[in-house]
């Protein structure tokens, strides 16, 4: 999505090899009309699946779920929470995410209200990077007995290859802005 | 606002005098359609301010104060973190706010980038209630030097003193549905 690319070399803030920082239009600040494309994008491809349903974790996943959700007949959105590990978890489906950014482990939780075997999901997230939250989110969905229909990042950190072992697995993964590399200060973006 | 009153009265869950739960369509689950129309109701209610961004807190309110940025014009969002308290705090601004359904305090942040003295602030929540997020988010805004315009709120708890709180201090409050109590399970809305 050339949109998208563009603003992440015009607006993204390079910290070493590893790390862009979006927060000045993605997940701090948010620019809502990007954000409305990003869901229309990932709306038209998607088109060809059964989805009824978009999963996505909190916080910075929310408004672009909400916005594909918007753009695909008003789909109902599901955030899932982080919970400090080991919290409560009665009528919750629970699953261990580790963040290799913020270097911690944390509980995700959905209720099991808002995911069952009739769901066919589409999952949603600003960054795919290792992996983790990604497998975390499938997780909670095969808890359910629900479908994972597909996986939509606006980013891509190819290099770290979560996308690509998501692939392997044989999921449906579509990232609006694939970055291969990023060096000194200049972000390499893959065709 | 009717439909979002119909709504709480039809699908929230309330649990003793205090609580009513709303996260089967505003803050676990989300419907984009109500969504949508509460962000076009607050841009009706604060048309008449020169509101250029929206602040919010992660992560209930991030949903809703797109929509209304959307309904506004594509004004910019930027949503505070929550950050566990004596968080490093280099190049944000910071204030404590007290969750009383957690019982917890925790430090929220918003980064200086984001927040100006030329900034003319709409506040958005989904819930007003003795007013501690809403007061933390003002404090941020005026830490920055920007004005605060108004706070507007899907569902204020009126005998919880928040709101009341807020306008007897000036703030022009707007809140879409206003809960005067609750008891034996059924909720009465002040007019």
């Amino acid at each position: 999505m050339q949109m998208l690319k563009d603003r992440i070399v015009k607006d993204g803030q390079v910290i070493g090899t590893e790390i862009v920082k979006v927060d000045c239009f993605l997940n701090h600040q948010i620019d809502v009309d990007l954000v409305s494309e990003i869901g229309k994008e990932f709306a038209a491809r998607f088109a060809d699946l059964p989805i009824n349903k978009i999963l996505t974790i909190e916080s910075s996943g929310i408004a672009l779920a909400c916005a594909t959700a918007m753009h695909m007949g008003n789909l109902p959105v599901v955030f899932a929470k982080k919970a400090a590990p080991n919290t409560m978890t009665d009528g919750y489906y629970y699953t261990e995410v580790t963040s290799f950014t913020k270097k911690a482990v944390y509980t995700v939780i959905v209720s099991k209200k808002y995911l069952s075997e009739q769901d066919n999901i589409l999952i949603i997230d600003d960054f795919l990077a290792y992996g983790e939250a990604a497998f975390g989110l499938i997780d909670l969905t095969k808890q359910a007995g629900a479908a994972v229909c597909g996986f939509g990042a606006a980013v891509e950190k190819a290099f770290q290859g979560g996308g690509d072992k998501l692939r392997k697995e044989g999921y449906r993964v579509e990232s609006l802005s694939v970055i291969a590399s990023i060096e000194d200060d200049h972000i390499t973006f893959r065709e």
